[in-house]
């Protein structure tokens, strides 16, 4: 007989990424590759992200998702302004407000904030439900908000690495291109606007913000700053995605 | 016989701004003109700028100002990051972040932060020494730091509020722009163009922060914070002229 299993728990951490040894200081291409291979707990593995590319998950789930989901697109540019704040050089500053410009847009109405409202009012979400964050659960708001004290506190350069989950974005935004429209019907095509653009502006964050780990992380000590800090990222999003498929999760479990 | 004095204690401390009573809230003309009042605590009055209008300071003092002023500059995009950083409104920070991009600048060598650094070589400061801020007093990078954690601490339309300073800046940069030619022939021209530039950036600044200021603070107790935010900038001013003041005053005293 099978032992009873507490599903609960067994999704709430992510998969421990694996740290490298660090008894000497790794190279430029050797810190990215080590960064790279935490691609096994990015939130992409979630099972609540699994069931989406699967077809398996119901309108009520996606809305819900898309409803909290709102409230990190909201604190990026947040943790945008934090790291600014703590950055001392210009030249920096000047390529990283690009982040903040593309999540607030040029104008109202723009940007990827509205664009991810309008992907929950794609989802059958009413706009002002979206805007006045009714459904985004309160866990969901602590969560976020710990990833603009983190930008907040720590030096600016560990906040730039906690920036590079984006290394693992890209599969992330194709999986919801191609999946969406085999599986849902009903979601109609602009819903993808948001991450047909990300395609597009996260290469561009990933190499600022590799270029400036690769420049400062260049001591063993250093380098374990940068892997805790990704680690952290992660591990926020993974809480993330999970508290959403708790408090979404169907009468079969899933 | 005249009592001895302390003069530097005597400068030390801005003529305190008149707060005005608040047993009722202020109406916004009303609220405005309270803040416009604030002009007489406005470090334009300090001694150290009096004598740069009327033709008194040394080619040393102008140098020793221009490579510590350069300190405050360098905060500016800093707290305008925490403003962001604080801020939960897009519209706000669509709006606030030209104020980083303007001191940063859009592409390296524009920007405030450069020119002053080339208000500094014009006024015979090497551009390194500029950069590295060697001659940066202890003191005024301390004092310039306050600003930040104003920013970063209190609530972002308290940050806002401490930023009218701008609204008496148009009368320092005319003075500056009238009165260098006419005492200093040894100042180049290009010295003014940081003076120059902000005539134009300070009032789209000023009507900005006054339209937040307004909008937000309708309650007494509000309004206390927006004076109390304007009181401790015009003090951080005034306390940082005044320490470049005394580290270079003349043998005269002046």
């Amino acid at each position: 007989m099978m032992p009873p299993t507490l599903i609960a728990s067994s999704l709430a951490a992510a998969p421990r990424p694996l740290f490298p040894p660090l008894e000497r200081p790794l190279g430029p291409d050797e810190l990215e590759q080590a960064l790279r291979a935490f691609q096994g707990s990015y939130y992409v593995e979630h099972p609540f992200h699994r069931l989406m590319y699967e077809g398996g998950l119901t309108q009520r789930q996606f809305q819900g998702w898309a409803a909290n989901r709102l409230a990190y697109q909201r604190v990026v540019p947040r943790k945008d302004g934090a790291i600014l704040s703590n950055c001392p050089e210009s030249d920096v500053r000047r390529e990283w407000i690009q982040r903040i410009i593309d999540h607030d847009g040029t104008e109202s109405g723009t940007g990827g904030i509205e664009m991810w409202i309008r992907l929950g009012v794609a989802l059958g979400v009413p706009r002002e439900e979206m805007e006045d964050e009714r459904h985004v659960l309160p866990a969901v708001r602590l969560i976020c908000e710990s990833y603009v004290t983190f930008c907040r506190t720590k030096p600016w350069q560990e906040a730039v690495a906690s920036s590079l989950t984006e290394l693992f974005a890209p599969k992330i935004h194709n999986q919801r291109i191609e999946s969406y429209p085999k599986h849902y019907p009903w979601i109609p095509p602009e819903a993808l606007d948001y991450f047909r653009s990300r395609l597009v502006q996260a290469p561009k964050d990933v190499t600022h913000g590799l270029r400036l780990v690769k420049r400062w992380a260049t001591t063993p000590e250093r380098q374990r700053k940068v892997f805790e800090a990704l680690a952290f990222k992660l591990e926020m999003l993974w809480a993330m995605i999970d508290t959403i498929h708790n408090a979404y999760r169907q009468d079969d479990g899933s």
